[in-house]
């Protein structure tokens, strides 16, 4: 099967008492532009911080269902977004291959045994799922908590997992990186290893996708947060047909026999979208460098016909200006995209969100504003 | 004047031994693929190191006119590149406004006193170019040592400067950033503050760059390291027209009669290459991320018809690779730019570089696999 087109399933989303961002996933028309944003449990908000306080530490959040479903139901409950998203980080997957990641107090994550040689390469093998279980479980007490008195999820759930190359870069690197030396020292110097590690993480990351699936994530997101900072033909050799990997194994249909998207993100990826028209999902991340209209006419397809739905991609700094020049700048996102597309079948869609996930540093009430002003303009432009 | 073909002007580059690389900015037909290196004279050359020890700091070397010289004819003594480019730093401009500018040992650089705020904006203007004399005169130092027993010039002389953009981004953020978030903010909050900023860097680069031209400068080139930071929109009205204001004030020949030819590089600005190809400049210089054969049919032209040459693009961290390696990346490169120009007008042409400055671990001995690579391979690419 190589269509992403899911006629023999549901798609009905009855079981959701808002179903606008799987609706625009499948490239069907809605009464607004839904929105989410990544990152949007995250440590702008007080309510986070007092959270990842009594937990102790990020992954003491991440590892706890309770805690874990607390923080992603926090900016629902202030925000009317359309979506949540799993609480968790991208490099739980390395994590449970055995390289030991933490987070040390204002920095990023490290690895205590980052990859570096033939040997490591050798030793990598896809985890014992088990080790994972606590995503597992924090995906089904999420979906409980989203569920609603008369038995409809609020909102989507949607999980995720890094890339695989993005993986790899960590897994390399051991930390964050700004030159990415090491990883694409391996990658110029031993395509071999660089080629075996990715297949086990993309091969690792299908089976926690999977398991998401399985646990109850209603759409899946593969973030290939770092794809960007490859060559042209490195990024289709190492990246994206390594994403395309991972989709290829990826459950079409969830638990209920519902319709699961498949949303990919490559930051810094603009100018590879039609090779990325190729890969076999329903929905791709653009950052704000990102021309929609132009983005649109390349992979947002057209009525009944084949194509993406496009999700994106204000600059989070926008989030700094005050109200009415987000006004501006919402407007501006979408009025890029062009006119909604409100027939009954499929067409071009835009789920509205950041280019990169949410700044710790942006006032809450501002995000407020982004929400209104998204619904809004989005609703006008409907009529 | 809008026409960027120097008709009427020197284009024969007689005084230069090797006019090779100023011959490809003109998109003239070469021998070989003409290649220099970002940051080539810089810390992964132990010479570099003990001048750099000698003089005490980067600035050190950068004020001194003889150490200056010095350290720019390093690269040019150890490989046979094809042009020399003034050693010195894209933030003299705002130093010489008072902003303050430091290095620290290991650190990027700093300013004492960013501009962040509508008070020190109304502040700005053009800085006094006698306060620039220093790279003036280094400008003239190596010029004068680059001439050889003959009377002509070893290879051109660059000169260059930040574009106003990306002045503006370290005279907001005081320093480097990963998220730009200062000047964003006073992009979006206060575009009014952001044009005035950009309009006063736009003519102290363009009288900077005149007086680089006046001193000896063979070619310009205009650094928009930040310009891929920005939004689609927002790249268009907060640097591109910067630089272009920047372009219509500059001279179009040196004091020899002869034609400087005018480069412009924005890191990061692949998905803007059409809106480019309408800058009043010869060449444009691309990072990895972008494909020759693409950009060439964007804005490389045709023979004797308008268009751009084309800079770059291997990515830096290919020369950690093993020389091997290096030569079929190379190959790769060269290759992916196509058939190259033979005629005896204009036509597209390629200047081979790195998509962004060398690193400081590079292994010297690998640099020198590249420059031999790229010859021999662009020479056969001719026969």
């Amino acid at each position: 099967m190589t269509s992403s087109t899911p006629t023999a399933l549901d798609t009905t989303f009855n079981h959701l008492q808002n179903p606008t961002f799987l609706q625009a996933c499948l490239r069907q028309a809605t009464p607004y532009t839904p929105l989410w944003m990544m990152r949007q449990a995250g440590r702008y908000l007080p309510e986070y911080r007092a959270s990842r306080a009594k937990a102790g530490s990020f992954m003491g959040l991440a590892t706890n269902r309770d805690y874990a479903t607390e923080v992603t139901l926090q900016p629902l409950d202030r925000y009317p977004l359309d979506a949540a998203i799993l609480f968790s980080d991208i490099l739980t997957v390395p994590d449970a291959m055995g390289l030991g990641l933490s987070f040390a107090l204002g920095e990023g994550p490290k690895f205590a045994h980052p990859v570096r040689d033939e040997a490591a390469v050798a030793q990598l093998e896809v985890p014992d799922m088990a080790k994972l279980q606590y995503v597992f479980d924090a995906v089904s007490s999420i979906r409980k908590a989203l569920t609603q008195a008369d038995g409809r999820g609020r909102v989507p759930l949607i999980g995720f997992s890094g890339s695989p190359w993005t993986l790899a870069c960590y897994m390399v690197e051991g930390a964050g990186s700004d030159d990415y030396r090491l990883v694409k020292t391996m990658l110029y110097s031993r395509p071999d290893l660089m080629h075996r590690m990715l297949t086990v993480n993309a091969d690792s990351v299908a089976a926690y996708l999977n398991a998401q699936i399985d646990a109850g994530a209603q759409a899946v997101m593969i973030f290939d947060s770092w794809g960007g900072v490859l060559a042209d033909g490195a990024f289709q050799e190492f990246s994206m047909a390594y994403t395309a990997r991972v989709l290829a194994q990826l459950k079409r249909i969830g638990a209920q026999g519902e319709v699961i998207p498949r949303i990919v993100f490559t930051k810094g990826g603009g100018l590879w979208l039609q090779d990325m028209a190729t890969l076999d999902c329903d929905v791709l991340g653009l950052d704000w460098t990102v021309n929609l209209a132009a983005a649109r006419a390349l992979v947002g397809g057209i009525e009944n016909g084949p194509g993406k739905a496009l999700q994106g991609n204000i600059d989070p700094n926008v989030l700094f200006a005050p109200p009415a020049q987000i006004a501006t700048e919402v407007t501006r996102v979408l009025d890029s995209f062009g006119a909604p597309y409100q027939g009954s079948g499929s067409g071009p869609t835009h789920i509205f969100n950041l280019g990169h996930g949410i700044s710790q540093h942006t006032p809450p009430e501002h995000v407020a504003a982004l929400v209104d002003a998204v619904h809004s303009h989005s609703r006008q432009l409907r009529r």
